[in-house]
């Protein structure tokens, strides 16, 4: 559209009907309607397939059931994270056709299929039950975004026979999400046996000297493994977009 | 050779050579010897191309010279990292065909020609004048590992223009690195202006109350960008290394 | 009033109605009275135009309102500050007059005319939705103050473009209020764009090792833009009465 | 320069030089062009009668040189902080003329006259006599920025009445600067006399749990008094620099 | 007792009523024993006049009620602190006679009469009005335990010359308890203008970076004023608890 | 059975049964499934007249009556910990046999005897009343792991003859766990007057500057007594378990 | 003299010498320069017998020589704290009757007798031989204000029959000082053996999670004994002056 | 001989030497020195075989030379830790029988043969190269506290394989002391694999957000094994004392 007014401007200065002091006021303006164009063409790119998403904390039902309504007009894929049981319950009365997921907390409305986006697996592992939520979250966020997505869950630290019973799938996976709570010592142990990124998220499972998961983060930055990153406390939502890019082809 | 032994073994059993319990006795410890040789192979075909690397801080000229020696035995290309002045002087007197790096603190020695292995671009950005010892680590980690790396330094918030006028670099790169101190506000920046991954780096530049890098590295992990992960402070070689791993095809 | 008792003093003194025994004795006790006329003095004119502030946040209806009351009957304007929603529309029930904010939790009351103060506009910034009653507390404070005051929400970092679309507003400001929450990184772009004050306020919304704004203040005291000082988290009365300072003739 | 070529342009459409396809095309990176020229307006404005700053720390005597050299051949004056010792006496050797404060750590050099730019006086207060280097920070950069600056040290709150003897100083200043160490409450007291913006600078002066400045630089942003913003740990130089920006017309 | 029981041990070895065997293991456990009656005597002594003190906090009624008759039986004066509101009603129904106070949320009951324990007065000051409850917890606990008591509240540094005007009370009095929240600026003021031990009681009051006290705590603790010792966060108790000891005769 | 089936392998390529080629592919699971069987003869050693542990905090009622019920059909002896009271008395009326410890927030399945596992007694002292809980979890734990356990409550520091007076107990264990809030000082009196390991548990009693216990648990890894470990904030399960473990023969 | 001035000016007015308006005018600086000689007067009342005291740390030799030269002009007895080798030898060398103690790294000239200032004797305690400069530096003080102290060092709680051996000494003390560094339970455990008030100094004693002293002093502040204040960390003057103030008559 | 003493005291009493008067004074002071010799019994015992340690940071050779020449009269073994390389050759020199061990900065001097003291054997372990120094001084700590150890290096998580390679050992130990720095993941993953208690010490190796062992430290406070007990950063010697009391037999 942007790109268009402009034709129409030089067009119109080319054939006399602009003077040139008029365009130059009216081109004035323009460099930030032109960014504005060109991010949100990056942004279109970059969200080809993906669907919008709410954050759903902190949101009133009423107000996410108006964006909601707005992005369905548009025909857009939308997923809500962070939804407590209540508001969940509303909005699956409001929505029929979403698919809840009370276990991760999310919502899903699908308004047309989702397209095969990424190279490979984008593997989900956590370390405890109590990790289960966070490591849903990016699961159901990167199947959301395209992705073929494996969960690989219970195989803490403290059994690694678990972990290792479960090679095939480690080598199989392009990215690695890897969720734990306590000592976070997971993400150090997986990316000792694969060639992969591995996407860490530290959870606020623990007690005493946990402090609320900046103990587990912390280790986690720590890691004596290269070939780990790591995104805030409880992100799963941004561990799953993280992995979804690195997966996109 | 394991798998060699493995099938002599089963020979020996077919044939009559050994009976089942000598067999059963061999095959107890054959666990973790296999578990060793397949994580070996992971990690071999992991480092395809890849150099060995050697972190210098910590260690004296005396070692370092020695698991050098016995890595160009092997053929292997040699990376180290951490280099304080005297110490690099000392190596690259050692190994005149050394490549010695002051900024990044790096050594290289290429034994073979480095084999490329990245998808696409990636690119290191900086800050300020100060993060570029951090960020050419991480891009000298990335070349030594087969990609492509384009750089794009001095590029802080505080005069966003520089930044913005540079958007084709930001939109070829396949993974960003961005390297920042003090408010550490640069990743969030340009994670809004693309759609590839990108991996922040913190370093301990500042004053007052950065607290050694951790201002900078919370700020990260909370940005309100979504495509973000983090790596620890100063950690330049371990975003080159998590970078190469999200380039590799 | 004291001026004139010590006017009174001295001529009692030199009319020989009082020794000078008498008089010393009194003046013993002159410097903390005079001390505090002249320290009122001083409020009065600094409030000139201000209305009397009141900090809701533990205290009970009942005390605000004999507050309010013994206000007005000065004429006074009044401000309270940090509302809960119940305790909001308990005093606009006994003050219909008043004009309650539900998103800045402030209600005002207006004795007389506020006097127009400022020599020029206050712009009150502010990264994402949650950000906004915090902003809203500081565009009311310096409205309440006499400023003029200009609006300009949701421009975070994360979508650039946003916020250079709007350079007019920002070049046009006498002051600036940024507020934001996660990694605090609006003031260090928005000063880097213009060349008045900008006062930071850091927000308490953000997940994970958010640490209830110690990460934003601790980004924002770290910029690398100058230009820039900080209030206390969530403190957007702050805000709004150091900018009414700035902005005064 | 960018709008006359961007007349050019449009001038050379009119007269049928370009076609409107090649124009489109030079226009694709106007944006950023056009940007970084207003920008640069903005920023030029902003330091009209302002010298140029380099910040010492971590920066060598050669680099220092070069970017002073360069600067004195635009002619603009040029302010240099953190300097050490050996620094400092490096570059009066370099350039005779500068003006070398040991005390602040700067070091001046004058290309012109400096712009009177203030509306009125600021002070500049300090604690204790360990404070002085940071003020002295603040008072010679408000200085170099064209201010009036009156300085009024070792005023600590242990000893009231000293800070109390020098009230008319107090009210005349148009901005105050309060930099203390320790329990950093003197800005709490200082803005409790006064009715105009006071910049508090908390410095890492003290022993035991201060912990490098932190406790002071928490307890000036849990201030009791409104009217205070806060700068990082003994940043004299933003300190300068804010109180400027207040101070001009 | 225990030294008559030692006594007749001994009179019984002299009078061949024991033999040494005997006495020599009835001794074996005479040095603990002996120790436990030492320490209640001096804690006897300590106590003269004090009245025995239970901490309410996570005491339910029924033991508190338990508690506080076999004290009543004991002819001792009782003092509870840390009651809630629900609490101090309950126990006010069971013991009619006791004096509740809401503010300092302590209830007293007096079985005899309080001897006066100390040699002059003890003056309490607080900063705020939300510092009154821990300001009357220290003062409550001294009156109980003997001591004359006079309150200074509301006398923040902002408005110093609400403090100065009370002159004579600061030195008159022999100990000096000073509770302050947020910058915790009042104990290093007073202690400047007195000559006696000043105890400084930070409070929890506070907003933003406060955290929960340990910003006002650490900032007392580095006061610049000598004269200073600290109690822990809220503990008014501990506080009035020390400044009796201080007072005793 | 891993090893009967290994057997079987064997036996068949022995007997013709296999060629070599698909016993290789089928030894290729093994090290994994063997490293199963081997940890699990490891564990089940371990854990032999152990009961297996519930940790109840966050599960629901109906998750632990699931595995509470699979359990009990291996006739294995279960501990739950961390039971609020609701949970507690629902599951006791499922398990009318179980037994419920209100104070320890525990409940035990007795399925058969349990096997005395110790060399000698284990001590759990704790400091104050409030520490009952986390020690009573301590002493719960190794009752039902097979050990003699004596309890010395209330011996805190500040009274130390009642620690003194009970040295028989101290000198008579063979393992000390020493439960302390606040200060924590309980250990390094205790480890001074003993010659046996001391495990440690901070709670998170405590008010003020107590920071959830955090202060405790540095205070007691500081500990200047020798013979100290330490297990997390309010762990007495982890105290028990670690205690039981040392006194095993 | 000010009242002598105030005398005269009164007198002026009563003989007609000052009209009452010049008197006004004069009066106008009165309150201020009342105050200082107020409060003046309180801090000479305050030092009887005092020492004047220098904080050598951060200050030259050449600064020091020249404030104890103006002290000693003023017959004043000077106390020099925190003095390194080198510049305790220095003063030495030009001070030579003045007493010089390298384990308190304090330096004493005496102009004139110290005057008894204490109602009873001083105990300096501390935990460990490391811990003996501080105590050294709160003995000395206190000495040098006219007290009597009394040293009993090494008597840590790990060896607590040390402590127990010395009953005598902690029943006869006034006040109680207690240096401790580690776990700092020296102060609670000497507390709960005394009637007198308790001055407790963390010191930086420590290793691997002691934090610099923080631990100790946090642990310090929540002793389950009443009757202890803490001062900073390692400020053994600060102990000392305050339990000078306590113990004075 | 307080024991003979004692008795001679009552056969004195009852033969009429003393009277009961004098006996009952004598034993005024028993308390004391009785549990003063109870105690040095306890820990002659606990030291039969156990040398004395010397904690050797912070203190000079001289005087550890004159506490050693007395303990090597008393002929005891003698441990001295963290020595430095200059104090440790100064101490060789002056004890030339001494073994010196640079690596785990500690000396040792056999008086006499060390009593095997063990139940099994001790294993230490650590996770990398830079870890050793502290597993040296555990080791030899233990060694010297007559255990039987075996060292088990450079077994860091991120290679898992190594460590399972040595199931065997693992499997052996009576005791394991696991040393690790990073993200401290190593104890977890041990002690799921063993049935044996595992003391965990921390190293304040790491970079970044390591925070001087601080984050490993929590972390393995925070391990999701049961069976785990921690000493302080780097504290060697700590936890081969813990271990070697609980090897005792």
């Amino acid at each position: 559209m942007n790109i268009k007014m402009l034709k129409k401007l030089l067009e119109g200065v080319r054939d006399g009907r602009f003077d040139t002091e008029t365009a130059l006021k009216r081109l004035k303006h323009l460099p930030f309607e032109e960014l504005e164009f060109a991010t949100l063409d990056t942004h279109r790119e970059l969200r080809q397939g993906f669907p919008e998403v709410i954050f759903g904390q902190g949101k009133t039902v009423v107000q996410m059931k108006a964006i909601i309504k707005s992005m369905l007009k548009r025909k857009e894929n939308v997923l809500v994270t962070r939804l407590d049981e209540a508001k969940g319950k509303a909005l699956k009365r409001a929505f029929p056709k979403a698919s809840l997921s009370p276990v991760s907390r999310t919502l899903f409305i699908k308004s047309h299929a989702i397209q095969p986006a990424g190279r490979g697996t984008v593997l989900v592992l956590c370390a405890g039950t109590s990790d289960v939520p966070v490591a849903e979250e990016a699961a159901v966020t990167a199947e959301c975004m395209g992705n073929r997505v494996t969960r690989l869950y219970d195989v803490g630290v403290a059994g690694i026979h678990r972990l290792l019973n479960r090679k095939e799938d480690l080598w199989e996976a392009n990215v690695l999400i890897v969720v734990a709570g306590m000592e976070g010592a997971l993400p150090s142990v997986v990316s000792g046996l694969v060639s992969r990124p591995v996407v860490a998220v530290p959870t606020s499972v623990g007690y005493g000297a946990n402090l609320g998961g900046i103990t587990t983060l912390l280790a986690m930055l720590n890691s004596c493994a290269s070939g780990i990153s790591v995104v805030n406390i409880d992100n799963g939502f941004g561990a799953g977009y993280v992995a979804s890019l690195i997966n996109r082809e």
